[in-house]
């Protein structure tokens, strides 16, 4: 799918539960042009809203990129909660609609490659995981990013429960942002939670003990599955994005004594933050229009 | 590093802490004139003991397998505990004294490219892990095996120690077929460990509630281990080794179960047991040798 001329630019949109952001991506990672607009849950829709913000460019190949499972090889979008879709042919319909070229990509993975090639990732191996609303991760092997549909669903495995021995719960309800400030909510009765993670966090900080409770379950969980990511794949550098990446040393130094606890020294990562953001996923958007470096399974 | 002829034959070596296994293996993963010779601890010494086999075959390369801490890239055993080697160019030193090209792997990785090629391992993706004396993992994607030096070593991530809460042991203490047999040797006061993993099953069928506890808490931390691959890389195909796997259903079914417990349905890989048993690091010695479908990076 390589391109006899790649452009300089292109378009990337990146679809969230709320707004779609969209931008004109350089090859050089600098991003112009930026727009954010309400999502539209019908699809159809969506092809018009984002036809209008192509019609403005002359971009000829647009990264779209979305959250849930996403078949990268078939441009389906297989399921997004957020959204409400299952089984939707997105880049056909977006292809129909704009007339232009259209890479349908996952907004992890997206995200992913962005930071590999323009933020916190080294040449080579990383581990990109956005600690969020949700959890999922994405693999960069060799500098491409690997995997499709249900890889990185990390989320989604169901560990331990805290307040309720003997049963399990998905990981991204222990040690997303959104969870943090959920489980917050629940244990002291507070219907707050607008602080979102960051007011756990400023509680912590604070010494409230219940934040420190929550904060620490949330750090062995997230520390059990970076272990057990060393152990697989080596030491491979670590990128923390979202909300709780955010929050940076606050949330870094613990995990990394937690990874000490679990991990001979020759397994130990560099763990870091993500440094683009919010934007991640829409600067992968147009690194996947401008550039294959995602596997297409 | 591909040659302008492949040899049809190529012959395997698979040194391991007792004996070096060798034989003659085809690309279609024939193994002919095999033949066990009790390792030697000097690696000058191993060079003659190979010299000797080698000198009665006509193949061009060599494929050597070790355990450890290996260096595909630089042929360098960086550790081989078993051994005592540490940093050693054995790639260089078997070269020299055998005056034909040698390729150097490590075991398990070597047992994953012939499972994959010859054995229980799908075409594509999948995850190869031998519970024998200790545990470490080898990664195929896409058919071709990945890592190098620590990658694979989840025999070493530590985790919570059963038997005294708060601490922590290597993975391999809790889950090898080793650990069991000396788990219940501890727990009961035997002395008896010569029965081994395949006695405490037998002691688990008969009703034994030791060997029961013991066993249940080895299949629980390897399905926390293998639930945490499924959300990282998505439902690749688990092919389990060793002694363990060699038990067959009275291992694979309670730990399918416990895997059910952890992921939702589309998480969930299938779940066999290897096929070519202890002689798949010689086949994958060989199969080195013959074509390089592991990385060397």
């Amino acid at each position: 799918m390589s391109m006899a001329v790649s452009p300089a630019t292109a378009l990337g949109v990146d679809i969230g539960g709320t707004t779609i952001k969209v931008g004109r991506v350089a090859s050089d990672g600098s991003l112009t042009d930026t727009r954010t607009v309400p999502t539209p849950r019908d699809p159809h829709v969506l092809a018009e809203v984002i036809a209008t913000e192509v019609d403005r460019t002359p971009e000829p190949v647009i990264g779209v990129v979305n959250p849930g499972i996403i078949d990268e090889r078939t441009g389906v979008v297989t399921f997004a909660a957020n959204l409400g879709w299952r089984d939707l042919p997105l880049q056909a319909i977006l292809e129909r609609r704009l007339g232009r070229r259209v890479v349908l990509g996952h907004d992890v993975r997206a995200g992913a490659l962005a930071e590999s090639l323009w933020g916190a990732g080294a040449a080579g191996d990383m581990l990109f995981m956005p600690l969020g609303t949700g959890i999922a991760s994405a693999l960069v092997l060799d500098g491409v990013v690997r995997g499709t549909g249900w890889a990185g669903e990390v989320g989604q495995v169901l560990v331990a429960d805290p307040d309720h021995p003997g049963t399990r719960v998905p990981f991204e309800q222990i040690a997303s942002a959104s969870a943090l400030a959920a489980r917050y909510a629940a244990a002291t009765g507070s219907s707050d939670v607008s602080a979102g993670a960051r007011g756990v966090l400023e509680r912590l900080a604070d010494g409230d003990p219940v934040a420190a409770e929550i904060v620490r379950t949330a750090i062995d969980t997230l520390a059990d599955l970076l272990a057990d990511t060393a152990g697989l794949l080596g030491p491979v550098p670590i990128v923390l994005g979202g909300g709780l990446a955010e929050a940076g040393d606050a949330v870094l130094e613990p995990l990394r004594a937690a990874l000490v606890q679990r991990l001979p020294g020759e397994l130990r990562a560099p763990l870091r933050a993500a440094v683009l953001g919010s934007w991640a996923g829409c600067l992968g958007a147009g690194a996947l229009a401008l550039e294959l470096r995602q596997e297409r399974r």
